[in-house]
């Protein structure tokens, strides 16, 4: 399975959010995660990086306006 | 692997991108892609929807302003 891990980059550090997530719809201002187990968040932020391979999705909040 | 093909969504269809994309970096107006074999590109647009167990992620077109 190539669900992957996502992490919030904050402050200069990576805190996982949610482990084997399939599905990814990013907007304006969040992103919205679901995983394999069909549990849903809703993160404030933007996508920052993906390294498909190594199953990782970093986040990182966007700057408040 | 899990690497994923990439799609560009415009007009109604997808048109494949790339295959095999392993990095993805979105910034605020174009998408860097790079795959398995090194090759890289970068696409005007934003990531429209990742989909991880399907190997599917769609980008679309912003809407120029």
């Amino acid at each position: 399975m190539c669900e992957a891990n996502v992490y919030l980059y904050e402050n200069g550090k990576e805190e996982l959010i949610m482990e084997d997530v399939d599905k990814i719809i990013p907007n304006e201002t969040e992103v919205f995660l679901q995983n394999i187990f069909g549990q849903q968040k809703t993160i404030v932020g933007r996508i920052k990086e993906l390294l498909l391979v190594d199953h990782r999705i970093i986040l990182e909040r966007t700057a408040s306006k």
